[in-house]
Parts: structure tokens; sequence; C-alpha cells
């Protein structure tokens, strides 16, 4: 570990072995949104090694958009350390954040971030844009990608296809019903 | 007022009058961080002509970045329409968001922000990024700019030079002992 000697801030040098590691907890997470029907999403975020917030989506349950996985694990780890700058911290994350998760990691000061899959449709970590990386912004954050990404991707492939198959299922109900 | 027939939501159209007027409700809403000795900024949600959600920016108080005016703001106006989703809502703001209250209120899909005044440094609604307005997400805001700008700048300005009128004093006494 390497103390920042002016706030006393810790950059515990993180593993190819820890990522993984740490992704897999995240994975934990997102099993969790995934059982109670929302879009599987988890995040952890880490300090010197340990875990001091995690979170996983649950936009629906909660009834508000703020309720993403990245969100919550921000507000747990602020709790945790005290503090409104989470310099020094690294999150992961199995999906690429959106344009807002991408803003409060930048807003939070989160030195790294590592993600499970890619987000072509919104993801801001570079897919539609590279909020993280913004050279406008007074803080940049480093990216590490594919992290676990095939077990990020499947259990987002797993839901969407059950949501699928209820949908349609309820769709020829609705239809035998009309008949 | 305008429903819209597959979501109950209404369009409530307003003029520059309550445009001024909420505007006037966001700057209170400022001037009550500004008591507490946090950078002042103000924000208020309409939804129908009536307000359902104030914040102000306690980031230093609350210790945690998420504690921005308008995250504040749309997390009360979620609880009170019970719905992640805030259309038919506008949003009137003190100073133009940055890039997490941005993501924040394109997540919402907000119909419509008023701005104060413009955040040269920081701002994501034209001045660094514009992501209130993108093509690439699947939803846009529109961006009303310069309302009560005036006011809006005041405040925060009032606010710098107390605090570097602060600084100051506490460098000079510091010197004095020094000496």
């Amino acid at each position: 570990m390497k103390p920042d000697a002016a706030k006393n801030v810790l950059h515990t040098p993180l593993s190819e072995e820890d990522d993984i590691f740490f992704m897999k907890k995240a994975l934990k997470q997102a099993e969790r949104a995934e059982k109670i029907g929302e879009v599987p999403i988890g995040c952890v975020i880490v300090y010197d090694k340990k875990i001091v917030g995690r979170g996983y989506n649950r936009r629906n349950t909660a009834k508000t958009a703020l309720a993403h996985a990245e969100i919550t694990a921000i507000s747990k780890a602020c709790k945790k350390l005290g503090d409104w700058r989470l310099e020094g911290c690294t999150m992961y994350v199995t999906l690429e954040p959106c344009q807002m998760c991408s803003g409060a990691i930048v807003q939070s000061r989160i030195d790294r971030v590592v993600i499970g899959a890619p987000n072509p449709k919104a993801g801001c970590a570079g897919s539609i844009l590279n909020i993280l990386n913004h050279p406008g912004f007074n803080h940049q954050t480093v990216i590490t990608e594919n992290v676990c990404s095939k077990d990020s991707t499947d259990i987002l492939k797993r839901f969407f296809k059950g949501l699928r198959k209820r949908l349609k299922e309820q769709k020829d109900e609705n239809t035998d019903q009309e008949i």
C-alpha cells in the first residue's frame, strides 16, 4: 500500500486475481437484483483491499432511477469512509456504467473502475460517451474492461430471455381469453 | 394541461412568468445551502404546476458527492410521484447541472430543465458536454437557459468572495503566529 501523504489516502495495488475476486463479489450483488426481478447489475467498491460499499439494481423496487447498483455502492462507501471523496477506491461493476453513474464516479473521484460487460446502448465508459476519462473534467478515472465479462453478460442474457418468455406467455394467455 | 393517454402523465404548459416564479423557489433552496456554508445551488421539480421535489447542495455536510441539489430533488420527486419516471416534470436549477446530475435527469426522463447560471467549468447541458440532449441516449431533455441568471450568479459570487476573505484572514492569522 502507498499512503498519500497529504490526505492519508491508501493506494493499495490490486492484482488480476484481486480483480477477478472482487468482480465475483459484484456478480453476487447482481444475483440479488435477479432474485427480486430487477435487471441483474451488481457493484462493489474496494478500499485498501476491503469492500466498503455494495449495491445492486433496485430501480423498479425502490421506484427511483437513483437506485442503480453504482449509486447505492457509492452512498454506502461514503458513509463507511466518512468522506464525499472516494480517492484510493476501485469500483467493480458488472455492466458498463450509464451517464448518471459515470458522472457520480467522477464526482466521487474514484481512482479506477473495473467493468464486466460493455453496454453498447447506454454505456458512458466509452460506448456512447467516455465520461470517466473526459479531459474537460477535473477528475479522470482509470478503466479496466472485460473482467469476468462472460459471467456478467450471461446473467443479463438469462434475465432478458426469462423476461421475454414471461411476456410471450402473458400475451398468449390474453389472446386465448380474447378468443 | 395535456394528459398522456398511455400513462396518465400531465404535460402542463409553463409560461415565462411560471419559469421566473419557480426559479425564485430554487434560489430560496440555494440560500439554504449558503446558510450552512455550502456552495449555494438550489433546485425544485415541478409537476402539474406544483413543486414535487426540493433540494439544495449539502455535499460537505452529508459527506457524499450524491448530495447535489438536483439528486436530492429527484429523490424527493420520485417518492412523491411513486415512480422512477419523472415524465411531465420540469426541473428548475440555479446552476447548469454537472455530469452526474445531467445523467440523473436523463435517467429519470425529466421533460425539461430550466437553468439559472451557466457552469463553464463543469456544466453538462452544453458547456463541457451536452448530456441532456445527446442523440445517443434514449431520452432527450428540453433546455431553457438564463432564467434569473443574475440572481443565480450573484449568490455564487457572494459565497466565493466570502470564502476567499475567510481563507485570507486565516492565512494572515497563521503568518502572525509564525512571526
